[in-house]
């Protein structure tokens, strides 16, 4: 069979879902798949790796390849540039790897302009009143915090529509087996598989 | 969580490909999922019964039922019709079952045209050239009939572009997750879960 190659996974969801934890999980337990590491002009903090953490660049290396093409999605948070760069990731993909990300409906927007075939996967709670419980569980925001996390989460939930799967994080396992399912799901798809009716 | 529907579930295949064992090693292993039992008008054999092989109808009565748009599919074969019932699809999708139909590419075709959300797949060999080997090994045809059998199975792959998923059977144990993979992942699929956002 010839080697398929593998697809560009979007993964968005809002804070306090728990959607880290279930990436962690999803990586451990399935090999094709590898996390797209983002490039920053932040500083590195300590213990952080250049090429497993980030890809640290200067703002005027950061701009240049911004001027490039170089970057699928990028933006700018509190004066610092973060980006997925394009060339790595066609790497992974021609390399038969699905290649996933972690970001932002905003950043999710522009992979839809970049990118022509990546799979969009939300990623909620069972119920705003759960996801109230699980900010509140974190213990690391007060009630303004959380308030304005959960004003924000309805926000990013206007944006579902754009994205092809719901994800419900009720426990983590369940969450994994749904994008697992997704991800082979995706790899069965017709267009993935005429070159194996070549012969016909 | 509200109650999710199921989904229809359209299986094709070429004769030999091993679509039956797969479909019923699937049926054991998931509860979600029920086999739609199809109307004819041929005769029960010893050990059939209503209702489990088939439904059983006269000629008169099946012909009134196609009069009344009862059948989501039909087709007639060596004098006998055949038929799915759309009521009982209905009421099964309603239940939360998703509703496998193990048909031709012709009544696939019709599913097509009388219902709007289907999943379609077809579950290919890895190759032609195994496709041969596993009509071999059934010893049941001889080379003449082997031949009909691939030119056959040569014309539905023609239709495959029409189909959502390809299936590979390169082992059972393979389809059968590949096939699970699809319909956990349907389930997943945006339009089926926008009930979920009601509270936004």
């Amino acid at each position: 069979m010839t080697k398929q190659k593998g697809n560009l996974i979007v993964i968005s969801g809002a804070s306090g879902v728990g959607k880290s934890t279930v990436i962690a999980e999803l990586l451990k337990k399935r090999n094709n798949i590898c996390f797209s590491v983002s490039w920053t002009t932040r500083k590195p903090r300590d213990g952080e790796i250049h090429g497993i953490n980030y890809f640290f660049a200067s703002r005027n290396e950061f701009e240049h390849m911004i001027a490039e093409g170089e970057f699928l999605e990028h933006a700018e948070y509190v004066g610092n540039y973060y980006g997925t760069s394009k060339s790595q990731v066609m790497k992974r993909l021609e390399e038969g790897y699905d290649v996933l990300l972690d970001i932002e409906v905003e950043g999710a927007k522009q992979i839809r302009t970049n990118w022509n075939k990546a799979v969009f996967m939300f990623v909620i709670a069972p119920s705003f009143a759960e996801l109230e419980n699980r900010l509140r569980a974190r213990q690391t925001d007060d009630d303004e915090k959380i308030k304005k996390r959960l004003a924000r989460a309805k926000e990013e939930y206007k944006e579902i529509p754009a994205y092809d799967y719901i994800i419900v994080n009720d426990t983590v396992e369940n969450a994994v087996k749904e994008i697992e399912a997704v991800l082979t799901a995706e790899r069965c798809r017709k267009k993935e598989r005429l070159h194996l009716m070549k012969e016909v």
